[in-house]
């Protein structure tokens, strides 16, 4: 009887980063390389970053903003990743992170939200060859500065495995669970209005219609609200969907989606969640500060509960931070998703140190052929 | 108390061709100008055709190959359409056809297959405006072209509407409502296998699965087989996938999906549909005239029974042509999807000819605030 | 080549019956015996028919109101069934038909309705062991009557399998199945009302949310209301869910469920259709001799639109019909679920007539060893 | 800002219980009596026992075997609630707390297993008016001693409400959301084998078929089994769905489901869990000592996996234990659905209090009209 970690589980089950590591340890692709990296330092993270020094690269680690786990500090240190920092909330201490991280002069950059090659810009260096950017806004800061980074770097979010995998599926049940787990609270039955049908808005709308909530969709694109309506989804216009909604979760990418100007609308005992990116959509601290507000309840679990003058409760959650990350037990998107996409940068990767793809791809989307090679591995021990 | 027909119903049921037939009636974007076109005679077509002729356009049809109906050729001419020639298999005859339409010198063209644009460049004219395709076939047979056709010609079938709504949506239900009422068997519980997870094949899919049947997907891109498995389908390997079928249907876009090299594999009592748009998915008169096949039964409404020299029995409905519009009572897609196409296909003959698209717009998809103005009349009257 | 028809077909696909047929024809249960029967006369009788003749019986049967397909009786006929009477919807007529089947004296009486067993109790008759009944209008009507009846008679209706398999299963997918090809309307996003949800109601407030509609359920028990809601289904007040429906569907048994009294509330447009037993339900007669109804315009396929004197349009499918056999080509139930249903009226007239139930099995349920045998054999080939 | 805790957040949510408690302190209907219980003591307990406090009851808990929450025990207290004794997993121990609250002469038993009316029995006393048993194991028990108990006991997992509120959607519900918050691993196109096809086992199967994944059934009943195979679900023979599972989940309320006979069946990387009430359906104590097993690895949240002798992998849920009661942040069914099961509670008690049911309702369902006032009371705000 041996004793293990959550960090071991995960790591465990990262199948494919496995067979990568298994292969990087012979073929060495960043062998005297450095790659240096912005992303968020939680379980999967070490996954991904130990398969990356497997494969011969020295791996310095800044983190991201407020999310770096000190027990996945742990496990990268105990493998020989540098890690610079720790978990701060502060912008500038997190920005001073990142200027020491390129300081070592990284020859590949994972970077996540573009802050890297943005700071790359500011003092560049000789040796870059390019790397992987995670995220949509990272693709949208970088983009007009092609012609300033003439590197191949690969955009993650934009392969199709991607939005599918994690935008839809994964983003879709972690929130379902994440709001079951943290409230306990009855799904049959209740109306559900999700707000944005992007990917993720039609993987919460369809797993919450498969816990049987009557779910509602509202969506300012008027083609995309159509195919939320044909997609069997009621598309009543905001304020109706707001006013008769038990649940609100707001997935849409843009700010102050739910706002203290929206207190009048809601219907007493509303749950209010995001699960969009950024903690912009409900304005929490507006509402948590408005004279409308009489009393604020704070529950175990980052649950709040307002109650309003005119006697109506508004139940926040995680104070408008992503839903499937509140709570101290939350485990965020299935292991198998973040499996899919961190196979997808470390090919990525692979293909920059190796010079498979040359400084056109600047910007671009996944190539289609290592989309290819990372699905034939997910399936490839299915049909034996 | 009157009577009325099958057109009739379907007219009164196009409500967005209603809406744009009544505009065009006081604007008129057509008067003065001809409108050509090689699209089916159909009772959904005529609403279309006669919503053109209310805004003013002269209009000459001459179908499509083998299939114009005569009820809707009769209320075609009725309302002052022009019809050339009649219902023909042949190929050269319904050539014939659509060079004496060309004769009349369309000011646009409405193609389906882009017979009337091709063959336009064979025998140019001055005049010509413009028009639209309605089919991806038909797109990547202009799109070489587009150096001699330089006009606007917008394709119908890319728009994302056609896509979710036709394709996905109408086909896969039509595709399960044609098989039921033509086989008149259980779904539920039956192992189907739908070979191809394009748009079409997604519906197709989604729908079996919906009547309860366990759905298989055979799907040779591997990001897309990857797309089938997360969303809950079995992705054997396809003889696996062949081979434990109850009913399997074909909807690839490709040839010979189903030949006759596959017989062996087949389970006995299994079902064979084609729910692809041309019957070359399934090798029907390979399988027909197999030496495998000891004798034919032949059922009403195009069922055929094959008994292999094994005791084997293969079910083959229509020949392998389309199921959603096989057997006598057939009514295809939906009206309103239909109706959703044909407001596009309105739309966009609108733009051509009132000049909103110039030349620059040769073989590219519906302009964006089409689709935009299309779905917001669908959904208008939903929440008043 | 050979042809064959829909008879044939549905014979073909009654796997449970062939493999009781091929049982009866060595075991014999019904040598020497008379069975008369009430049932519909219909493709998937004459397989039930022809099984107990194999088994020995002389098999007597006189039709049920309306029902009789003359094609049906000519197959029966070639297998020497004695077929009394022919379609008729005179209820004296037919019940003449009755009574001359009751002059044969059949040893074994399977009814449906219970019409026979009741016309029994009026002129009596020495040699009558028993039978089945197959509804649960005739089981309402024979249990008062036990006392006198004092012989097993097993009513198929009351078996879990008849209630999953064909009341919810079958019913809900053919009406479905029904409802598009009747009207070739869409169903994603369509506000559909299920007025009832029992078994049948269950199954097609199923399938219509497996086709993307929104469905509401009306339901006067609190109980099953409550279980619909925590099905995901909306259930608000009667009135609600009539007003803002765009089709209502009649599932309940009862009579005058949507009645002339209903019009103020319907929505322009509504589609109205019945999926329950008799046509009592929708009050047809009624709507179309409203002095509120200004036209009435019959289309092909028993679809009719009444318009209403405020310019709302009203449409009734089938006049109030069962719609899953409205139509010239409607086909009802999936032959595998009446399949079902039948092996039971097959394995229960067996066990009456080799003695294996005796007269406390009178008006009871199949006994639970013939529901696990017709279970067995239905799932027996299929993991070999 | 007040702050609060989950047992606050809980009561605050059981929403009628609240109705029922606001009435009851107006008619005390339990003014002068003593409850005894046996049920669990956890957050969603307080809000019943304080209800029927607040209608004037004594009520004195002594817990279940090792389930009682010291948070909520200290809830009770202050609300006047008398606990006996304190968590213990010692039966004999458990017994002794048991033996003392009945020395207080409970004039109304809410039993939980039949415990404390069987110990009644062992040494009855004068003023027993009767009361409710919640399961179906402790109706079981009961049930045979009718004769001897002669006194009204309403039995509520009876109910329909029960059956499909908890036993299906809520046990199916938690049961999905604990296996993803514990084991964070993808559910989309994995093989889900569900053993037993009862309520919960329905409510399993359809909660993961919803998460996208691949669901069979192992059911020995062969009715229940073409339930399954209708309902959409895969039913291979046992050993074939045990041996092809990505996942299995027992909740048959059999003992001894899977055992180490079953070691060499089981796919590498199998996770086996139970979602039975007890944890006897895996034999976890045989698993863990087979002398198959090479190594076994403890990961936090009470997961282990075990690696046996041929390199295949098995990971074991919660030891065996209720995989919804599972894990440090575990929540069980949802508050919603509980408080129906305890509204019923508190309806029944009453009913036996005011004499409503006399002593021919001894071990019986719960009364249709507390089943429909429940309901009704579920249902009554939704639709103002």
């Amino acid at each position: 009887m041996t004793t293990a970690t959550r960090i071991d589980w995960t790591r465990e089950h990262c199948r494919l980063l496995k067979g990568v590591r298994d292969e990087f340890a012979t073929t060495r692709p960043f062998e005297g390389l450095t790659i240096g990296t912005g992303i968020h330092i939680e379980a999967k993270t070490v996954a991904l970053l130990t398969t990356l020094r497997a494969g011969g690269a020295e791996v310095v680690a800044a983190g991201n903003l407020n999310s770096t786990q000190p027990a996945a500090v742990e496990a990268l240190r105990a493998e020989g990743v540098t890690v610079i920092g720790e978990q701060t909330k502060d912008e500038r201490e997190h920005g001073h992170y990142q200027r020491e991280l390129l300081t070592t002069r990284p020859d590949l950059i994972l970077d996540n939200g573009g802050d890297l090659f943005a700071r790359y810009l500011d003092d560049p260096y000789v040796g870059l060859k390019g790397g992987t950017e995670e995220t949509t806004s990272g693709r949208m800061r970088l983009k007009p500065l092609r012609d300033r980074l003439r590197r191949p770097i690969l955009v993650i979010n934009d392969s199709p495995i991607k939005q599918f995998a994690e935008n839809q599926h994964a983003v879709g049940q972690s929130t379902l669970e994440s709001l079951l787990r943290l409230t306990n609270r009855v799904t049959n039955g209740e109306r559900v209005t999700v707000v944005g049908y992007g990917a993720c808005g039609r993987g919460v709308a369809d797993n919450f219609r498969g816990a049987h909530a009557k779910v509602s969709v509202v969506e300012v694109d008027p083609v995309t609200r159509l195919r939320a309506h044909l997609d069997g989804f009621d598309t009543p216009p905001r304020d109706v969907a707001l006013s008769t909604a038990d649940v609100i979760i707001t997935v849409t990418g843009a700010r102050g989606v739910i706002t203290v100007k929206d207190l009048p609308l809601l219907k007493n005992g509303v749950v209010l969640a995001n699960a969009g990116h950024f903690p912009v959509e409900i304005d929490a601290d507006g509402l948590l500060t408005s004279p409308e507000v009489k009393t604020i309840r704070e529950y175990e679990d980052d649950l709040a509960t307002l109650e309003l003058r005119d006697g109506r409760r508004v139940h926040l959650v995680a104070r408008g931070h992503m839903v499937n990350l509140a709570g101290p037990r939350a485990l965020g998107n299935s292991i198998e998703s973040m499996d899919l996409g961190f196979a997808l940068q470390a090919r990525c990767l692979q293909a920059v140190a190796t010079g498979q793809v040359d400084s056109a791809s600047c910007v671009v989307p996944v190539p289609a052929e290592i989309d290819a090679q990372v699905a034939n591995a997910y399936l490839a021990d299915r049909y034996q």
